[in-house]
């Protein structure tokens, strides 16, 4: 099956957990994998801790001092910087299904990484 | 499917468009996925703006300036930065086919990024 | 099929070789693909060269020096540099599989990558 999701983002660099979209599509099958595939390219999809918001304001913080806006780029839309975390990050992610659920780490949420917004943006999901 | 693609480069640092053959490939593929693999560890494949070629050379420029060639590495080779940049971006993504063509986003295409040539390289497709 | 491996590091910065008891696992496996999936925040699966020990020292230096520990993070563990290496290099990967045997270049390794031990891990593969 491929489904699509919608996510809509309010920052320019934001992480957005979108694990209970996915979790909910894949909850008929037994085993297999899913493939998480942003089709956009200043955005990715990561996975990382859930736990603290902290951490995701951390690797905001840190993706943007390693990478920071206008840095003599050539680019002339102003945003080389979100194609830059995007190949980073990395477009696709897969998951591995069990009964119906994502095998994740229990601190482990999947993440739309949003690195030139606010956007109307979408997931395709493959599984 | 296994298929082999040859890819030559004619840069150290280049970013070499290989949409093209890899959707040849797919197009009996109703529904399904295409794993696209890197051989090598001083590449990797990534998917990123094929509209304005300054974004592929922003992307060069950038990894060079985080990743310089030359850092007080240890490994005789000279190319540890390459090693170094094909971990970053990672050498396998996996791209959703539907209808025998690839889902991607209106400007994305899928790149083989040379670290170290000029080469003759190869990508591996599963499908 | 779904397996773990147990993996234990013994450092904080470690690169664990992991492609023996993968290819173990799909010995027979005529045709297919294998995921390989990290269900931790602060570790990371990557491929890189097998043949100098110098890379992975090289790599593992090179990653401290674009993200050392400690640089003004609000994340109260103090290990968020484990966590931004962890999305930087990936949680998951996909190796083709033919005849028994991974398709790995000749210098290539699977490593799963430690960024916060030493501690006891595991990875999902699924084949």
């Amino acid at each position: 099956m491929i489904k699509e999701i919608s996510v809509k983002t309010n920052e320019r660099n934001e992480f957005i957990n979108i694990t209970d979209e996915i979790e909910a599509l894949v909850k008929d099958i037994k085993e297999g994998t899913v493939t998480i595939f942003c089709p956009h390219t200043t955005a990715a999809i990561t996975i990382n801790e859930n736990a603290d918001p902290d951490v995701t304001r951390d690797l905001k913080m840190k993706f943007n001092k390693m990478v920071p806006e206008g840095e003599g780029y050539a680019h002339a839309e102003g945003n080389s910087d979100s194609h830059v975390k995007s190949s980073m990050i990395g477009p696709s992610l897969t998951v591995i299904i069990k009964d119906g659920s994502l095998i994740l780490g229990t601190w482990q949420s999947i993440y739309f990484c949003e690195f030139d917004g606010p956007r109307s943006r979408k997931v395709i999901i493959k599984y």
